[in-house]
């Protein structure tokens, strides 16, 4: 499913394919702040049989049927105790739904609700073929080097099962991420890209490199929910300002038809532990319809089909747009002690003109604002200008040698 | 009438005693600041007559029918004349006006307007039989000793006669709350409370007490108009953002069925001598109608009949929960450095459950809002959940070892 | 026009003539900051005459025939060559537009659009008889002392040919203003008046002023088009809540019927440079129809029927009102320890008196915001009372030893 997800994205988009990416085995019992590393579970076959010995629910036919993590089971039950195994969604009546229970000792298995409502009393044969051994966490790190210590960071999952915008379109996005950055030939910032298993993984990541990333980190999304087509949503962090949030709502403001901002305590996802207090970084997520606010998440519905090449292809650009704003973000500083006379310069609309927006305008005003005080993001949205437009005007103004940046900026990447 | 109040509540909640009170006598002639302890005024009788001798106006029959600290007078005057002495309310007919003169010395006589109104030509007798001597400025005091010298502070008023929501009721509910607080095993913090004529009472007051009461008090009320059934009203403090304003706004919120917000400039209390700049205590008022703002204040109809046992015990059970909002009021942090493993300690809801505020989705926000910055008050509000189901939650997890205080905070009062 | 303008005026309000008004001039060449003094430009002539040789287009009918700062022309063109020379305004067909060249050599007319819409084909003799020379740029200064260094600002600009609204309007009410400023008998501030031509004046004034101008100015107008009768239209100061802005706009509010507020992104005039950054005057406009926001703005329908007497004066009285109140703002600090008694004062309001705003409301509600932390202003915007009723208000309790001033405040203007 990994691989048909990726392939999907690259018939359009090329070889996702990362060389460099750090595979790290972190063994089970390890702890990790207030987690632990479990066993790993290992999934051979489950199945029931009805009276007449028919599998009427088969793991082999798709892989949700199974409970997460459910223990090894093998025997006869009643209908009623075979009950209190089965999950169903009434309202997707032919939907599995996706269950775990990593942490409490039990099995079950997940059925469409159809399926469910025809079950008739007797019994019924039970068999999960499971086990759990000592082993390992694996994750994948990719460190990008960029001019600057300072890291961006993204972070995306590897752990459900068979699912497509909760799950495939969010590797397969951040693959592709990667392979652009890597590309690129200067970076102001370095990147910090992991994909790891949800909770867990970010709970186990963070205790080896809270102390690095706290220091050089200054934005990061987590990726994830990025292959439908619909509208957009958005996730601040906990704190709600950091330049990430202002960088993403900047961005989806001025690049999508509207999107949805959800607060702090809609959150779901592995910012649960960056923006943790005490942890407190600058995470956020930029998402397609988000976890919890679809119908088919966390079912056999969030499937290939509910995803979309134009679904995969926006989140894409919306998130390197973001980047693109974050290595373009500076603090200019007029260098002249009043208006300066654009003419001379033929910076200057003829005469004639009428109408605010000439470009002489659009010069004027990012000129008058740009006070030392306020960054291009600031005055991108003080002035109405997608940070984009702006930042061509500001090379151009550098150019001229009307504006200085308070922090070295040297616009490299292209919007 | 002071003792038909008290019976009426004492019915409801059993006897109000305060055997602690202290009885304080300040002499005629102290200076209080700006204001001066004014002789004591007796009043015996008094009367207007008609030409045929019969007594239209008797002091007798209510004791309103006299105009506040008037002069002693005895004299036959013509109509015109005592009309400028005469008080009554147009739109209010049957009822008698309350009118005191305490600092331009006069004379007057309060009626009903209708009986105004069929007033003939003619000579009247005027007798009032009222003396002034040096005397004493009577208040009570009681100081309830807590845990820490940090005071929340009561004041009533006792001085307006024969009233019902705007008098009687403010001694009975602040006595009961005092009974309430004495009877209580712990307190976190001391209460100051105090009986006292209205204005003069609490400059003379202050004047005595200001710097300890600026070094201790936390928060204090004005308890005034306590005892109608209508809509809740709240004043705020000059500074309008004390933690006593807060914890009000947060208690009416979350227990009434709405309330109305009136500004500082609708002040008409002791707090304009609590807030006063310089004073800066931080003083508000939860009332039920505000004085000034129903048509039966200050007058007869402010009545037994207008006030009830309802109105009350509302008032005083929103005191009561501003009171203990303030002594369970803390800043908790959280211990762990990464969402903490819920289901390791039972707090986890059992799988498959789905809806956000689920036990274990509270204690999740409660924990993730708890970064030492934000207080039980600020998280309740931030998560709009009442602070009594979050002082819930905030003990589970102090037992857990999961927050600490960072203010020594030890819940004892309960909800 | 000028004289025409100022006549107009002065009928009203008498002779405007100021006799310490200080010319300069700044030779062409000279250096301000981005700018160069121009050379002069002088013209004598000029017209296109038709095929039969008529003038059909004559400099001496209206002077905003020629483009300003057109260079000498003299030549026989086609309808095609002369079309690019061409200024009109289709939706004004009877109008001249009023169009300038100052930095770009190039010559051109202004016509009224059905004029240009009657040519025909042929050839057309065109004649600018103009030329350049070294000369000056002239500017007026005016210099008002009063108790204090610190200075309020009026700027003004002198350079549209034959416009009213936007222009003579301008020099008449800042010469009405300067006039009254002298008469006063006291003034706590000084008053720094310039008379310019715009934007070269201002960068030219600027660069010889600006350490002076920085240290000494606490609030400025430019004044730009206070002539016409139309509501009132505000542009504050880039920073946007200066003295300067929080006066203006509440002088605005309470005297006239409302008025636009528009946003330093509409600026346009002299503030370009006043508030650059760097700059940083508080310098605001105070204006009736404001400049590219009415059609007949920058053509020959600006005239003297598009400005009143009644425009005027509106105007002048408004921006008089400012200076007034910014000459009266201070901070008031109560002196007593609490709510004073008003009545032994002879403060208070008789009894029996019900009603909000009696006098001793007022006065209650002005002492209780006097805490040293807002001024004047800020209590006026609190309470929603005028500054001019307030201000009667502080004199009177200054009088009464009720509050002090934390700024050695002695009101000396009357409103």
């Amino acid at each position: 499913m990994h691989l048909k997800g990726a392939c999907f994205l690259s018939r359009q988009w090329g070889d996702p394919h990362i060389p460099d990416l750090t595979i790290l085995n972190i063994p089970t019992g390890t702890k990790c702040y207030d987690w632990e590393v479990p066993e790993e579970w290992e999934i051979r076959d489950a199945f029931i049989k009805d009276t007449k010995g028919n599998k009427i629910v088969d793991f082999k036919d798709h892989n949700l049927h199974v409970v997460g993590y459910s223990c090894p089971v093998e025997k006869s039950v009643t209908l009623d105790e075979l009950q209190e195994h089965l999950y169903s969604i009434p309202q997707l009546p032919d939907a599995i739904p996706y269950v775990t229970s990593y942490y409490e000792k039990n099995w079950g298995f997940c059925i469409e609700h159809q399926k469910r409502e025809k079950l008739t009393d007797g019994n019924y044969f039970v068999k999960i073929d499971s086990s759990f051994k000592k082993g390992n966490l694996t994750l994948g790190e990719l460190i990008i080097n960029g001019e600057s210590e300072k890291e961006i960071f993204l972070s995306t999952y590897i752990c459900h099962p068979s699912m497509a915008n909760n799950e495939v379109s969010e590797p397969a996005v951040t693959a592709h991420l990667a392979k652009w950055l890597m590309d690129l030939n200067h970076r102001k910032y370095s990147y910090r890209i992991i994909f790891i298993p949800e909770i867990i993984g970010s709970a186990c990541y963070l205790s080896r490199n809270l102390k690095k990333m706290k220091k050089r980190i200054i934005a990061g999304f987590v990726v994830t929910c990025v292959g439908d087509n619909n509208t957009y949503s958005f996730l601040p962090s906990r704190d709600g300002n950091t330049i990430a949030d202002k960088i993403s709502r900047h961005v989806l403001k001025n690049s999508t038809k509207g999107f949805t901002e959800y607060s702090w305590l809609d959150r779901g996802s592995d910012e649960r532990h960056y923006c943790w207090p005490g942890v407190d970084l600058p995470v956020v997520s930029i998402m397609r319809s988000k976890y919890h606010e679809y119908p088919e998440y966390h079912t056999s519905k969030d499937d290939l089909n509910f995803i979309s090449e134009e679904g995969l292809l926006g989140s894409y650009e919306v998130l390197k747009k973001a980047i693109v704003c974050l290595e373009n973000e500076f603090t200019p500083k007029v260098k002249i002690m009043c208006e300066p006379h654009l003419s001379k310069r033929g910076l200057y609309a003829p005469i004639g003109t009428r109408g605010k927006y000439t470009k002489s305008g659009l010069i004027l005003d990012f000129l008058s604002c740009s006070d030392g005080k306020h960054s291009l993001l600031d005055i991108s949205n003080k002035i109405n200008v997608p940070m984009w437009e702006l930042a061509e005007v500001a090379d151009l103004l550098i150019k001229h040698n009307l504006i200085e940046s308070l922090d070295n900026h040297k616009k490299q990447i292209m919007f």
